[in-house]
């Protein structure tokens, strides 16, 4: 959709700023007109660079899974101790969803059941690749004798949810720094889980 | 907004049903008309019952929070033992998010961000004292020495991120039962909270 990568940094930017305003005011209730203001563009102008509302989604949600592989999942894939792999995974993810420039696009991800057909289709199988290597390393953890014997789609979720959770009432303005609660969260939650 | 407890029954299965409603649709998307329809109601007889569309999200989410306390934290809060009340509370959380009848009017509690004013500030409000007691009763906890000495805070969100995405990905028909469940979340959580 960005033409050129010349054109990708503008493109960007219109994504992280139409997923603020879809965060906030739900995406039925945005107009294109809306995000165009947002974006000091005419509508004309947005339309340049996206066809459809339905597609301005779907590319917000591929950008978010983009960032997501870029600064969660590919550095921890090289990883060969699953349970250090596992705790890299949880501090990485809980400082991407504590960061305020990626945060909405990063929670429209999870919050949206507006997409139908094929798009439903491709966000959800590139989601469900996290879910697949989460269960996959705590079954290898578990294997190794790293980490109890819970069950791996149990502890996956309970892990998802712990870390998902936290864009609902985190706020950097409060006694927790990102840093303190990603620590914290890690510790918790792998101690817990120690044989 | 339900004139005399005979309305009462008919006036749950209107806010469960509209519930559905805005829960597969989203709210701005959902019209008076469609809830009226899904009811078995005219439009006219659907005002009957509810002002305004906003104040039937009002009280969808005030009988989410009434269903939610009846089940779950009413039956609870004598429970002595500090411990042994968060553990049946997670239980009886897992139990209300997996159960087909009440499941949409409880993730709607969740999902929005379409309240405004003082209906906001009243459902926080009532959303606040859950989280106030986990993190008074995880204190509790800790002062007795039944659990480690983490966090209350990450305990408190830990347990509500844990608890509350079941609805994102549990399916009744799974390999997982609501109880297998429910067990293996409680013994997983509470078992890695163990000094």
């Amino acid at each position: 959709m960005a033409g050129t990568s010349g054109d990708s940094k503008r493109f960007r930017s219109i994504l992280e700023r139409s997923a603020r305003l879809i965060f906030q005011h739900g995406f039925e209730a945005t107009s294109m007109q809306e995000i165009a203001e947002a974006c000091g563009l005419t509508k004309a102008g947005l339309y340049h660079h996206i066809r459809t509302k339905e597609s301005l989604l779907v590319a917000i949600m591929n950008y978010g899974l983009d960032l997501f592989e870029e600064t969660v999942l590919d550095p921890v894939r090289t990883i060969l101790d699953p349970l250090e792999r596992l705790r890299q995974t949880m501090a990485r993810n809980v400082t991407l969803v504590t960061q305020d420039s990626s945060k909405e696009v990063t929670i429209i991800l999870h919050e949206d059941r507006t997409l139908t057909g094929s798009a439903r289709k491709e966000i959800n199988a590139r989601k469900k690749r996290y879910v697949r290597f989460l269960e996959a390393t705590f079954r290898e953890a578990i294997e190794r004798q790293q980490i109890r014997s819970v069950d791996p789609t149990i502890a996956t979720y309970s892990f998802l949810g712990t870390v998902h959770w936290v864009y609902k009432w985190y706020r950097p303005s409060g006694r927790l720094s990102s840093e303190q609660l990603s620590n914290g969260m890690v510790e918790m939650f792998f101690e817990g889980l120690m044989p």
